[in-house]
């Protein structure tokens, strides 16, 4: 039966995160995840001004063909160094992350659905689907209480890239999946039917 | 693990009666089908004029009270005589179909998401979400080749009805459900996801 490529996309704080932290919970080492946000390309060129000035949360902010590579050689059963990128300096880290191949594969991102040659190779492209007055709620408590930012640059950030970017991107991108999951890692009827199918991949041989 | 019952909702020519279909082609007898469409209200004490002056496209027009008894003795194994409704006459027919118990009943219809009892009885609640543009030139083909309407009636009447009932509940019902599949019964991917989920209960004891 091969690998199983799985994608979940969905907009800042729609819980996608939440349903590959249940996945991982039940399937371990099973299942491998591979995170569009490490990415993010590199600007070696630039200061740290020019890169905090950044968009990035436009598709281009990403490099996706490396993803791409990346998620193939998973898929032919080779390991990964992907790439690790340090929100702190604004650019791409030293470190590299080690992703073991798996029967299944987890693609996870913001805008992974935005690219055609990347949902080519999902199997299953979930969308996780959750209103935008409650995803901007999630995303100012994580980013207030747990990244100590202050609640007007979250404001400001929301406002001038993020939501023209999620209208633009990211909502047109849910024309790509196979499924939309309503609100995200509480919906626990969703998680057991993949959680089902995963299941049927991981027994098949 | 009991009965799991599946909720197959979305508008005219959403596709999800090919999505039921489907079901049905593959497990047979193991899944029953009970169809909100034949639960409009009986009204003899209408004449034929008034009745084709009603809106069937209103959560109104549906005995649905009578729709949740029969669920809910199919879930407890109960042998269920459904009204049939004929829509020749715009009233309930003298005939009534027999649906037999199963591990697994699919309750489908335009408004079944819409009552939020009736929602209570489902396990797995499903959207079926297709374009308003790509929905209605399927009714129009179904309803003009298949059921010799005029296209000037059919355009009439989803003008008037159909589309502001669907903009007003059926639109709205999709907020209940737990999982919406994009493009009805030729999503491949999601119907197998939907198939798999069947399987595992029906294999479970």
């Amino acid at each position: 039966m091969g690998v199983l490529t799985i994608g979940i996309a969905g907009g800042t704080g729609s819980g996608k995160t939440t349903i590959t932290k249940r996945i991982m919970e039940r399937f371990g080492d099973d299942v491998s995840v591979i995170n569009h946000d490490n990415y993010y390309k590199a600007h070696n060129e630039m200061t740290y001004e020019e890169r905090s000035q950044l968009n990035y949360d436009h598709p281009d902010a990403f490099d996706t063909d490396l993803m791409i590579r990346d998620l193939q050689m998973l898929k032919c059963g080779e390991e990964v160094h992907s790439p690790v990128y340090d929100f702190t300096t604004h650019n791409r880290s030293q470190e590299t992350k080690l992703i073991r191949p798996a029967k299944v594969i987890i693609v996870e991102g913001i805008l992974i659905l935005a690219d055609p040659q990347l949902c080519q190779e999902m199997d299953i492209r979930v969308f996780v689907d959750t209103d935008a007055d409650v995803r901007i709620l999630r995303r100012i408590v994580r980013d207030v209480n747990k990244r100590g930012r202050t609640l007007e640059s979250v404001v400001d950030q929301y406002l001038t890239t993020v939501k023209p970017m999620h209208e633009a991107f990211v909502e047109p991108s849910k024309k790509n999946a196979h499924i939309i999951i309503p609100e995200g890692g509480r919906n626990q009827v969703a998680l057991d039917m993949l959680m089902e199918r995963i299941k049927a991949q991981l027994s098949a041989e």
